[in-house]
């Protein structure tokens, strides 16, 4: 076996863990990977050399002995567009290598009358932007895009987002023919993104089982069970929303069904029970509804109870089916949550076996309205981290 | 890297294949698992030289050309003991390489006031039964056991036994002690280890997405997720019988809460809508429900659209969380699925979203009463198809 083949895996895995974690000194590096400092010395050489990382001085004043070289992803020069077609808004952003956030352009989305090629055209635009504004000597590695809707596993064909009626629609190769950059753009839905997010760099790190529930008009869901995302047979698999906990007389869904999780938690069952008009939608609205209730408004109080009360069997009858470490609350639950804690757990409290509820965790996520767009830009670095010597330099 | 560790997996996997599979050819083999005819021959005579397989001239009378010599394994030379806590009766069996059911002891189990003791006591008198009867020559290399509770992963320990109402029983220890063999007791879920059975050598076979139900008094579940068994943080996941289906108004539960799936399908729920006395009960009773319906008895058929209709919500619900090639139904779930097909397929298409339901089948446990001793027999063989040349000989 030749020495680049054994080293390759750990090239993509010093990259990775820089990526994922920070800028890290080789000691640490060699400690947390399990490797010698021999070896480490010598995969940061290849990364180095390929322009992928840079050594530094660590900044240490004032402490005694020789200092270990700092590795540092090498944000400025390596990137990827990530894009997010979710409910209420079309985001667009240049990602560095390291996760970070380098810039971005973000639209408002009509709620309905969207078609693929308005979509498109927003999205390829604001990505033409993004490659303009970007320095000279930074290469795009990937592209990746989060979907409020079922992929299908490979294509990024839609075959199915609700929200806008789209039914088999390439969203994944219309929108790379039109950023002309000859990359492929991978698609993935959202709250698949978002669990894989949370799970790499976010509140779900570390944890083999991981529920991550993404609410807005209804609730999607992505499931890590032993590290890796249950996408099932065609990758629609997680599809917590239409989970039904309302059998007899539940709301209608837009699925068709009634009685789904999503009908009895989505904004418009809360907006609804707190008698707000018709008119009113989005993550604002659920705020106002949260902050009323707060200031005593004592329907809002009661809507808050009843969303919650079935927000809290879904969860329940989640936890009894997967035994989690952590359960997730991203988009619009990462206020409703909190809002209506007591009632999601009466129903844990009442509905769990006691065995299954020894440790898991409730938490919000990690990165505000960015979990989706993150998981997306993750989702774009995928293939450099998979092999980062085979990138373009 | 030496011989023998290159060539290690592959004997494991080509013991594996025959004893799951049967006796093949080694031309089958090869092709089967891609391996050259050198290799097979190779792989083939570590085995037959530890006694595990053997090879003999196929029965193919008057056919043409130099015959392929056949690998089958020895199945009267190495067996595992395999015992079955059912919630109607005590199961033990020695069970060949291969899978073959060689010997079998079984009592019925009342369905309450059952201690630890007397279940060991009962089991460990079988298993020492079995191994008196075995040849002379024929060696135990495990030994597995399916408990119709919550196990805790590793240990044996019986969490939770809801029917017997055990809590924190040593069991796997325990039956170890007293069958006296040197051998650990693995103890697995009854429907974790049907499902395993099911996907290993069953109904199941070939599938990467899978979801077992097993039905008695309760409702257990065995879910296959990409290949590997779903069981979660403390490996108490898969609880498929405690997902809410009715939260408001539901009928009691053994756990405690009220409104779970096998509160409402569970036997008592059947037999109670069909009319049936307290003091029926077990899988005969279910079925005579069946057969009363069939003969026209409207209440037995009014019971089978109730019950129907919520293991149709159940199985609805557990498809659009898994997106599963298959679902497959066990213990009197054999009998009641049949029965309530047509209930079921409208919650099906009713609630799961059609792109989850394009390829997913339902179908009947390939091992009638005996899905989880088969699993206990395979749990018992792990080890030894783990590393097969380790096993003594």
């Amino acid at each position: 076996m030749a020495q680049d083949e054994i080293r390759r895996p750990n090239v993509g895995e010093l990259l990775r863990h820089v990526h994922l974690t920070g800028p890290a000194s080789r000691a640490a590096l060699a400690t947390r990977l399990g490797l010698n400092r021999s070896t480490i010395l010598a995969l940061t050489a290849e990364l180095t050399a390929a322009g992928l990382v840079r050594e530094e001085l660590p900044d240490r004043k004032g402490r005694a002995g020789r200092p270990s070289l700092v590795v540092r992803p090498e944000s400025q020069r390596f990137h990827v567009l990530a894009f997010d077609v979710a409910v209420d808004r079309l985001v667009a952003a240049r990602v560095g290598l390291g996760g970070v956030i380098l810039d971005r352009r973000e639209a408002v989305r009509p709620r309905a009358g969207v078609d693929l090629d308005r979509v498109v055209e927003v999205l390829g635009r604001f990505g033409r932007q993004l490659q303009a504004a970007a320095p000279p000597d930074s290469v795009c590695v990937g592209v990746g895009a989060s979907y409020c809707g079922m992929i299908s596993r490979g294509d990024g064909l839609v075959r199915y987002g609700p929200d806008l009626g789209w039914v088999d629609q390439a969203f994944g190769a219309e929108l790379g023919e039109r950023l002309g950059l000859g990359l492929p753009v991978l698609v993935g839905n959202e709250a698949h993104l978002g669990a894989l997010a949370e799970q790499q760099r976010g509140a779900g790190a570390g944890f083999r089982n991981l529920i991550y529930l993404h609410g807005d008009v209804g609730v999607g869901g992505g499931i890590i069970v032993g590290g890796k995302l249950l996408d099932g047979d065609g990758g629609y698999g997680s599809e917590v929303g239409h989970m039904v906990v309302n059998p007899h007389g539940g709301r209608d869904c837009l699925c068709g069904s009634a009685g789904c999780l999503e009908a009895e938690v989505g904004e418009r069952a809360l907006l609804d029970a707190a008698g707000r008009p018709a008119e009113l939608f989005g993550h604002d609205a659920v705020r106002e509804v949260v902050h009323a209730a707060h200031d005593g408004d004592g329907q809002a109080r009661e809507a808050l109870n009843l969303v919650g009360d079935w927000l809290g069997v879904g969860v329940a009858n989640l936890i009894n089916l997967f035994n989690p470490g952590v359960v997730l609350f991203g988009g619009m639950l990462q206020d409703l949550y909190p809002a209506t804690a007591p009632a999601v757990a009466a129903r844990i409290d009442r509905h769990v076996l006691p065995v299954a509820r020894e440790r898991v965790e409730l938490r919000i996520s990690a990165f505000g309205a960015d979990t989706t767009l993150v998981g997306a830009a993750e989702l774009g670095f995928s293939r450099l981290l998979a092999d980062p010597l085979a990138a373009p330099a």
